[in-house]
């Protein structure tokens, strides 16, 4: 069941989960969401991973056929598994950890009524802050996928021809990415987040606003109102692309922005600012920094620079300038002035102060960083001006 | 809020579920899930679209800004719902159905604390069979969606080239899809349920068992255990192209098998026996029929002709040969033998008799079917037989 070569970094985790259970008195945790699932045991199946605070975890598996491990049983449904756990002497747990935000409602009343726990807390909050803060193994996930996101990048002003669509455009580079071994799909956390490889956003089309909590939106196609939407790539036009880098199942982020002939002065002053505050940034953060203080310090020097009514868009301003990245797009920690989080060795976020004009498109810039012992590593590496196309 | 040329099908709709409502009791339903959004308002947004039993449906808008109708309110949280209830003299449902299969149980108990309705039922039940009866509207967005698949597909051909993988073919149709207007995403009901575009399958892939339950499965890579795997293309193998329909929000589902050089007999006589199967189950369909016969019978034949072996998988059997389609890929009805539903006019469904004959590939056929008053009307016409690149 354990893929070879995993067995340490799972045990890691498990290690983090069982420790963080024990101090917050649970007795197990049962997880069954994808990303979930991938993180624990290296796979997707359909099933359940249940880690009870001491002792090994137990795999009770649906799908697919031909899995085995030692500790592992073949349930059609989660009936089954107290029967199974009556069967291998394993305690039932009086404090369990679910899934709160992930499972349906329906899942998660099905479950009460499988374990009937004493009392119940929410997997989903312990899981996404755990998964906050990256073992060596996803570390090295990142940096092939940062590796793969560069190369991509590289290719776009190839991708280029004059009179195309932000779509043609966008379909030259989803087959690069491809190509370059993106896995195609693209996970975000929450309801409503519906998002395909990417976005990329040419002239006001990046002023429109979109349902989903993305850092800016675009009109989008049909049902998918995010991103390009058809828009012909003219003179004097800025091109935002922020493809994911999903070339592992740990996402970088990465935003480049590239023009069609010149733009005017205030974008490329506003690109600028952008450079300005990363370099702050990467200037004054290190572990024990407020996440808030991220955004903060971003938006003083957006409103300094007499650029706040264009920042992270114009009709509709998206309140964080980055994200903590991982399995999903957008992991702990958000660097939104609420944030409590405070930035911690391990952690990997993008960073990505934009800005929106009206009348030319977006501009700005967006890379993946891991936060280390003294301060940032960046990931991403592409070049970071505009680039002509 | 509305958009022009959709007020007569959301009418239609409104009407419908109101009627059922009324049926079974209740005074209002709540729905915030993007599939019911988009069908119930021709869109997606962030937030809430409120129907009760009689009267107008309310829009509880948290994003995207700019929106506006008569009956709408920009919210920030579910909270306000109530509020906005007061002001504009809204009974509080005694009686609401919620999206029990869909909303996380923190999104569903939050709303269970904001309406305190004395009584639930479950909207996802609700939705989803009244959504498997499709409206002229839909029925036209299918046909789009249907030719456009019908390119794609007559172009496979020309995707082809001698030493290619799985893979690298897949990302030659997928960019032809995108050129034909898919939209990308790819949405289907049910937690792990990842796809991404749909899936290529070539040899022997074709047996491996995947956690998903879609009708074959598939190595697929990384994080992403369906479909294409990087088999290179040889000589003597089927490759299963099953690749998603989705040119409007309405998918249609066609899959079609070509070859590298020639196949062993047995595989070219299998997929006669798929098309034998649809031919039988065209001649019978119609309205009143139960779908689970159309289960029962594609394994009959199946069984008559040796091959219930191979039938929709060898190592991980799928126990249905088809499904309705629409917003998502796996809508209702489900043709399996525990399926208590009629064929009903108007249902669109995907029919899928596949086999995996072991060293060589999956064979078969899929098409989606429109059930009319007489019968089925077959939507994707793309030549049926195996296609030697």
């Amino acid at each position: 069941m354990i893929k070879k070569g995993l067995a340490d970094d799972l045990r890691l985790k498990w290690d983090r989960v069982q420790q963080a259970m024990s101090a917050m008195g649970a007795d197990g945790c049962l997880l069954s969401v994808d990303v979930n699932l991938y993180y624990m045991t290296g796979r997707i199946f359909s099933g359940y991973f249940y880690l009870p605070v001491e002792g090994e975890p137990f795999f009770f598996v649906k799908r697919p056929n031909g899995l085995s491990a030692e500790q592992m049983a073949y349930i059609r449904k989660p009936e089954e598994i107290t029967t199974v756990f009556a069967e291998r002497g394993i305690k039932k747990p009086g404090k369990l950890l679910l899934e709160a935000d992930e499972l349906t409602y329906n899942e998660y009343i099905r479950l009460l009524a499988v374990f009937q726990p004493k009392e119940t807390e929410n997997a989903t909050t312990l899981m996404r802050t755990l998964r906050s803060i990256k073992t060596p193994w996803e570390i090295e996930q990142f940096r092939i996928s940062a590796r793969q996101h560069n190369k991509t990048y590289a290719e776009i002003p190839s991708c280029y021809r004059p009179g195309m669509t932000d779509l043609e455009f966008q379909y030259e580079i989803e087959k690069r990415m491809r190509q370059n071994g993106s896995i195609g799909l693209f996970r975000a956390f929450g309801s409503n987040m519906d998002i395909y490889m990417g976005s990329i956003l040419a002239g006001d089309n990046a002023q429109t606003p979109s349902p989903f909590d993305f850092a800016l939106g675009g009109g989008g196609v049909i049902s998918l109102p995010l991103g390009a939407n058809g828009t012909e790539l003219k003179n004097g036009m800025a091109i935002m692309v922020d493809m994911a880098g999903n070339y592992t199942a740990y996402i970088t982020d990465m935003t480049r922005v590239f023009s069609v002939g010149k733009l005017p002065e205030q974008a490329y002053k506003a690109h600028t600012v952008s450079i300005l505050i990363q370099q702050e940034i990467e200037a004054m953060a290190k572990p024990g920094m407020p996440c808030a203080e991220l955004y903060n310090l971003s938006y003083r020097i957006a409103e300094q620079e007499g650029l706040s009514p264009y920042f992270m868009g114009t009709k509709q301003q998206a309140k964080f300038v980055g994200h903590g990245i991982g399995i999903q797009i957008n992991e702990l920690p958000v660097l939104t002035p609420r944030s409590k989080e405070l930035l911690t060795p391990n952690m990997v976020f993008a960073l990505e102060p934009k800005f929106v004009i009206p009348g030319v498109g977006a501009v700005g810039i967006e890379n993946s960083f891991l936060v280390t012992e003294s301060g940032l590593e960046k990931l991403t590496l592409a070049e970071e001006n505009i680039i002509q196309l």
